[in-house]
């Protein structure tokens, strides 16, 4: 096991630097973070950042039906493979970033507090023993969706246009490494609420299987982010109103619906 | 309207470069295909040519329901907006490529001939007469499906996985400049027998309409690809069989399936 470590990327006079969150203060680091990333010897206040998407995944995956809690309450089958669909490049956003809704979705966005697998390097047909060394660690994920418009069309559920709106794809605020992703709990937390609060270990694939599963048939890529689903409690949001996902040992995402 | 011209990228000795396809050789360009690339002087042979998918999409995208014919026998509901799913980055293959079908699949791989769209540059929220400039050209897509992985899960049809496995989006082999995209005429043809022959006139929405459309809601990037959607005669594929998809104006793109 890799020993505990949180990173991030932030823009300081705007250009983008990897850090290391260390208590109060940024580490910033030289190289790629994916491949033994050294410290510059700089350092920021955590208050002073301008939090950037930890990563830009290249494939940022979300995954629906994981968790047995809300499988069971909405009586949806048991699926044999990780079902996932893709949120698009321009849904990437980050800590403290607002959430931009669409006029035409006025009052019909939901937020989704989801733990975000972030892989380390390329991989494909992983065995079990290898996924560990394969994913970099793990964030926090906004699977933000439009419900309105994933079931416009009866025919054709839109889970890729429904979920990839500019700012829909909120990750961070950090990347956390060597912790257990099985003994994690995820919150959804709305207006100081928590609406969502849910074990990693209810997930129908743990993350860690989803990798493997998912690397049997595609190729990741370092970068790559896989969000593992949400379970019960995900929210309608109206604008104005904030929303963190918290995910102990990881952090806490902050976004306010604009 | 821009000149008509065909461009390519192609394998020498193991680099990549791009090339401008003239009679029966490549023009060798330096620079970046889409902005102004030079010819270096060199020329290649077209029967020598290593072909490499004309661009790497960041964005792959691929339409349902978006031919009239096909829409009517199918008695599908007319979408209001175009029905896209994502083919990811492994799919992406080259003319003359074989099509890997795995093991699990035999006997059931489907071909879609397709006309793609190869957007030019960063554009969102094009207004009609703003699409020709932010469209780079056109190419032929197979867009290779599972239809049993796509329909295994009758809650969730699995778009994106059925037509992402390595090497299921050959595109290519060239794309083209400066012509009419509404005039062109599409074919799939099995081991030299004509199954697909539709007129993208009949789409539901236009090639234009698609770029403008979906540009309202997404930042489309430069060498992101988008399939129009097939019509009527989509067919099972074998081990061993030739799928080749003719666009004339554009080239054919030709695939064994292994």
């Amino acid at each position: 096991m890799v020993q505990v470590s949180h990173w991030c990327r932030v823009a300081i006079d705007g250009a983008t630097h990897i850090g290391r969150v260390r208590d109060d203060h940024i580490e910033l680091c030289r190289g790629d973070m994916f491949n033994d990333p050294r410290p510059t010897g700089e350092c920021i206040d955590v208050q002073d950042a301008v939090w950037l998407p930890p990563v830009v995944p290249g494939q940022f995956l979300g995954l629906w039906n994981n968790l047995h809690a809300r499988q069971q309450v909405e009586n949806t089958l048991i699926p044999g493979f990780p079902l996932y669909f893709v949120k698009l490049a321009d849904s990437v956003s980050a800590h403290l970033r607002d959430i931009p809704c669409p006029d035409a979705l006025q009052g019909a966005v939901k937020f989704e507090a989801e733990l975000g697998i972030v892989i380390g390097r390329r991989c494909h047909r992983l065995s079990a023993n290898e996924v560990d060394d394969a994913i970099f660690g793990y964030t926090c994920v906004n699977d933000v969706t439009a419900p309105q418009v994933l079931f416009d069309n009866p025919e054709f559920p839109q889970w890729c246009r429904a979920k990839s709106y500019p700012g829909f794809g909120p990750i961070g605020p950090v990347i956390a490494r060597g912790i257990d992703p099985d003994s994690l709990q995820v919150q959804g937390i709305l207006d100081g609420a928590i609406k969502q609060d849910y074990p990693v270990s209810d997930m129908i694939f743990s993350p860690r299987e989803i990798v493997r599963m998912i690397s049997q048939e595609i190729t990741l890529q370092a970068g790559d982010v896989i969000a593992c689903g949400t379970s019960l409690g995900a929210d309608t949001m109206q604008r104005g109103q904030t929303i963190e996902i918290h995910i102990a040992g990881i952090g806490t995402l902050h976004n306010t619906v604009r």
